[in-house]
């Protein structure tokens, strides 16, 4: 109304990603890319063994090699750092290690040097004695084991829920979570069946493209950091926090990411990176290696043990989850997974009595954290597999099976939030249609085996979160986005141009986006989660609201036309082209806190995302071997901002999923990483890309959205594991319940099943 | 009254400059400093005639010596920018000579190489032909000459007033600005007396410490350019303009700056930073040396003609001013000096008829353009010099005549503009009183004469102009203040900050200032003609004002105590310290356009600056040396933000001045510089500074400013020259009405007044 040339609607529009130019011609910026005057670079020494008291740390060889600049260990930290424990939870992790490793690869000393071989070399050639304490490994086992990760449980005061916990000895239980809804006991006595599975998860690694990183160098009495972070609002708070300082102090600067998945959340290396920049007041780059992450954040392995109560007719009555999460020596933000992902352990299913008891646990393994999905298809692998077996024992259609039972706009969700603008059914029949799951599937005879299967999830946002945008016009009508939302390659860039081209009814090339720059661009929780389309296009849709509302009233107090352009308006109102109007947007999601008593909360989640996966598969029974030759994801997208950006976040998701189904794995041997490589840890290569993807967008609209939209970088994360396993019993009549499904699983439990299993090794 | 911990209240007080711990440390971060990778350096090749057409360039030897990147010339320009004119007032200017030069030094070509020194040997080898034109030095002669600098006029499309200039041919005279009050001949001959004098300033140089420099580099659709700029958003608006380009486009960065003076205000090397970037699609430096600043940019050399008629009694009735204003070969901002400076060039009295005409001429010397003050300076040398010569005709105290004489609160300005808030009398009075007036000086016989003087003059500023300001109060209650305001030395980031933190109520400690960044901080008209305390001032009050009516606003939602720290206020709120607040303020000065007719607008100015000088010298009759023994320089600052800051810019201000009166010269023979280095330029050095400097603030609240504040930045600068050449008639008795009063014009003059005059060599 403003601009007289009316632009088109970008909303629901497949408009190219805004950044591809720059990706496919080499010209895009990364975190990786950048050289600061005068830098070291730091390579870190790490831990050897997995659970010991640090004895000495003899240095001097790597002091006296040519070229080290320095090095120091944790008591070094501590002159800069009094208090160098951080983490989002728990205030559990040292900057170096302080007496105690907790795992094998936890950095303990640091050599920097103007050359990084300088600096390498010099890290292998650290020393250090180390006492060997008792370790252990494994979920279940860690709750009684004697073998303690921490002396005292340090959760971080920000928390109220987790005060309770601070200063707890002699355990490994960080958070327990439990949901008491109605009394399962008493429903499974009342049920025709009880069925009772355990699952396992292993644990895999993210593997971004471009590793972790963090630059720093000191900055008058501030500090700048540049980190490839997911987070650079809440980097710059808790360094600030480590440090004693100002927010205001603390620039943290993020840039385009080579992926992130959840591993360049909260605080990796930027704690570090600031230390030694303290220490050495020099620029200080700190680079993980492929092979180093490993080492630094890994996804929850975890124990899933599901017992449901069922009628005759299918009707789900009672369910009781436990679930064990593998939180690695660190707690990172494995009890806020426990917690938030435990809420929608009981799947997306219509249940009266629901009972969830989810342990975030400490053992002496890598720290795990947030990985695509925040806990959720581990729990889903568990709960679509038990579906799957159910309706299999009762001889239900599991298609049927999941409809009957599926949660409906305005039921009550287990947690007590009643269910809006959740297309679970929507999802499950637009799943049936893509499958034709009414047609039998055309099975062979043979060697080779086919079979099908489906699967779905859902999941509840992280709230209450906050995201601040701010839209500045200039005089020309062109604009300027600051929003910290990072475009790791979900396309938010363009998604968020959109948002703001549309409300400020300007063309969609006018608009530039400023890269994160905590100095510069306002706060937000975090880019993660799949929160940023729904909170971060809430607060640039306000703050173009904001700015088109100043443009109108100054249209108003000049007296010319609603229809005078941008430029005509900031002319006739200076006499020449000059001025700014800058619009804010300021927005925070909903969430009523959890009742403590029962885990319940009448408001979990502003927005429920829902993805559901179907694969025909064919499994070689000579070899185990399971060819995937049609992955279909079906999401819930609300109303979709971009197409195309989503059909490709759509099969990003879903090829990331089958990694950890069918080939991905972190294999330890008392601690001890015995993969810890490219080479021997397999991510899907392009002959593991099943030959047809098709992604569907199930568009019902978010009421409470932007334009109607909603999250979705996650869902078709969600079940394609279970959709798997799922098809793997379809064809071959082989139940598998530990990941992941590689071909000696297979192949052994074909064995198995036919009585002859082969021995272990 | 929501941060609980009551802060001091920084406005009034002399706080310590932000910046100075870096500047002392050598940590501070000059333009000068950036170095990006991959850099091509620029250096020019100039044109070594004042007048000619370009026949042919021969730039082959440049591009065979080793090293060279390429060679560019004018034609190369025109593949990226077809109409490559740049300027304020006058797209005029070429960003490489197009068929013509127009003045010794103008840039003809340039070559690029990795290494400056062989840009530089290259650029020697160009060797250029021209057929040279008749040209023309003298602003006076101009108006008259055949040479004719522009075939044609070209007024920016910006300006509504300039557009009847579009197409003018045959003329130097870029803008003739006239103002007619009353009848000033009529008056005259009512008048007891009539008194015509003219006088003379000579070209003089900015000389900023760090010379001149800008850098660009492409990035994907836009560019980004690092310029020692004062005007960050002009760069930004001009260079789109230049490249057909949204403003969003252009990424203008300025940092701290080694002193601007005017020197660094619109285009200077941006223009062709940005071409020699789009051309090469590399980074590209282009720095000037001291040296080729001559050859950029200087004050405006003046012709000044006035006339008064005065009764008997002393008062001034009428008073008619002509100026011509030595523009040099390109207008840059000279047309608006002409008409803003014009406004005031019948000085701080009131007069009852005032016809004056100021004239903005074309002549080939290097472009001039604005200069602290903004050709006050220049006006006040004559009017303050006139002032005098009237008085000690009419035998009257030259105190007691400027008192008869000046403009008193709420009388009207020969403008129109009613006076308020314009402490022309207490300037008077506080001169008098610390120049201890009614005292006689205490003479000296011999060769040694003592003598004293004292001046005032007045500026309007420049109007309207917009500030835009944004606060970002962060969860800890620190802040990050984003404001285009340049510091060049004048300690606008600490001012900025006092506003920022009592209208915050927070710890000034706790505010970051945000370096100008196009990208980043928003629009401001520019750091200029002492505008930044008043406009920047209100935006940044404006700014704090509207995020601590939302912090009130979010105290009240979550019904908490209005006394509530912001700290708890964002934990209450977020259940962690989490979120942002941003508050925008936007302010414009406000005017009244000028009547065509008569030159007359009844609101010329938000508000008055005020400056005067006392001055004690000794001349020695026997060199022509004046020592000036003490120098008072007396301001009104309305109420003063930060007193330590303001004394050291008068100080600033008037030893900058007295370079201008008493050294400083560029000296052209046929428009060629003959002393262009700082060798033969002599600026003034510890042994010219005077033995006593006091500066004095008469606080008078501008009603209408930040905390009753005003700019001051230049007042000091005003009165410096005819201070000082009153005060030599007064030891000596010879009157000198050219600048600048070296040893030797002295002493020609007293050679002349005793009837033996030197021979002119």
């Amino acid at each position: 109304m403003i601009e007289s040339k009316k632009p088109d609607a970008y909303v629901g529009t497949a408009v190219p990603r805004i950044e591809g130019h720059a990706k496919v011609t080499g010209a895009a910026e990364y975190v990786h890319n950048v050289r600061l005057p005068n830098m070291l670079h730091a390579k870190i020494h790490r831990s050897r063994v997995a659970h010991g008291r640090i004895v000495a740390i003899d240095t001097s060889a790597a002091r006296a090699l040519a070229g080290v600049h320095s090095v120091f260990t944790g008591e070094d930290v501590l002159r800069i750092i009094p208090d160098p424990y951080y983490g989002p939870a728990f205030h559990d992790q040292p900057i170096l290690a302080l007496g105690k490793v907790r795992h094998i690869g936890e950095p303990v000393a640091v050599v920097l040097a103007s050359d990084p071989h300088v600096a390498e070399e010099a890290a292998a050639l650290i020393e250090v004695e180390y006492e060997e304490l008792p370790a252990v490994f494994d979920e279940v086992e860690a709750l009684k084991s004697r073998a303690i990760v921490h002396d005292e449980l340090r959760p971080a005061g920000t928390f109220p829920d987790l005060k309770h916990l601070k200063g707890r000895k002699d355990t490994n239980l960080a958070l327990d979570f439990r949901l008491r809804r109605g009394d399962v006991e008493k429903a499974f006595a009342a049920s025709d069946h009880v069925f009772e599975h355990t699952f396992k998860v292993q644990p895999v690694m993210h593997t971004p493209l471009e590793p972790m990183l963090s630059l720093a160098e000191p900055d008058g009495d501030g500090i700048v950091i540049h980190s490839a972070t997911q987070m650079p609002s809440f980097v710059r708070i808790e360094i600030a926090r480590l440090l004693g300082w100002s927010e205001s102090q603390v620039r943290v600067k993020s840039g385009l990411l080579g992926g992130g998945f959840g591993a360049k959340v909260y605080i990796k290396l930027e704690a570090l990176a600031a230390a030694l920049a303290l220490l050495t007041r020099r620029a200080v780059r700190v680079a993980l290696t492929m092979e180093e992450q490993f080492y630094t954040i890994t996804n929850h392995a975890a124990t899933v043990r599901i017992k449901s109560g069922v009628q005759r007719d299918g009707r789900l009555t009672s369910r009781h989850c436990e679930i064990w999460w593998n939180g690695g020596a660190y707690a990172d933000i494995g009890p806020r997974i426990t917690q938030k992902s435990g809420f929608t352990a009981a799947g997306p299913y219509a249940i009266e009595h629901v009972h969830i008891d989810s342990y975030a646990i400490y053992t002496n393994l890598p720290p795990a954290g947030a990985m695509r999905g925040f806990g959720v298809p581990q729990l889903v692998w568990a709960y679509e597999s038990h579906t799957d077996m159910i309706a299999r024992a009762l001889a239900m259609d599991p298609l049927a099976f999941r409809q009957l039972n599926a949660l409906q706009e305005g039921q009550e969700h287990a947690t007590g939030t009643v269910m809006r603008d959740a297309a679970i059914p929507q999802v499950l029949a637009e799943l049936g249609e893509r499958m034709k799951w009414q047609q039998p599937l055309v099975r062979s005879e043979g060697t080779i085996r086919r079979g099908r299967g489906i699967a779905i999830g859902i999941k509840a946002s992280i709230s209450p979160t906050t995201s601040v945008a701010m839209l500045n016009v200039a005089a020309d009508g062109s604009a300027t986005l600051y929003c910290n939302t990072i475009d790791m390659g979900q396309g938010s860039d363009t998604a968020m141009s959109q948002i703001a081209a549309d409300t400020l009814k300007i063309p969609l090339q006018r608009i530039k986006v400023v890269r994160a720059d905590t100095a510069v661009t306002p706060y937000d929780m975090g880019t993660l989660g799949s929160r940023s389309t729904f909170h971060m296009g809430h607060a640039v849709r306000l703050a173009g609201e904001d700015a088109r509302a100043q443009l109108q009233a100054m249209a108003k107090a000049l007296e010319l036309p609603a229809d005078t352009s941008i430029g005509d308006l900031f002319r006739r109102k200076h006499g020449m082209s000059a001025g700014n109007v800058i619009g804010v947007g300021n927005y925070t999601s909903s969430y009523e806190p959890v009742d403590p008593a029962t885990g319940m909360s009448r408001n979990i989640t502003p927005y429920w995302m829902t993805g559901g996966t179907g694969v025909e598969v064919e499994v070689d029974t000579q070899t185990g071997h399971v060819r995937i030759n049609r992955l279909v994801s079906v999401a819930d997208a609300g109303k979709v901002i971009n197409p195309g950006i989503i059909a490709t976040q759509l099969s990003g998701a879903a090829i990331m999923a089958l990694g950890g189904a069918m080939t991905e794995e972190m294999q330890f041997s008392q601690g001890e990483l015995t993969n810890g490589s490219l080479a021997y840890y397999k991510i899907p290569g392009m002959h593991d890309i099943p030959r047809v993807i098709e992604n569907v967008i199930v568009e019902s609209a978010q009421q409470s959205g932007p334009f109607g939209a909603k999250g979705v970088g996650e869902s078709a994360s969600f079940a394609v594991s279970p959709a798997i396993a799922n098809a793997i019993e379809d064809a071959i009549g082989v139940r598998l319940t530990t990941l992941p499904l590689t071909p000696e699983t297979v192949f052994r439990a074909l064995r198995e099943a036919e009585g002859r299993p082969l021995a272990k090794d």
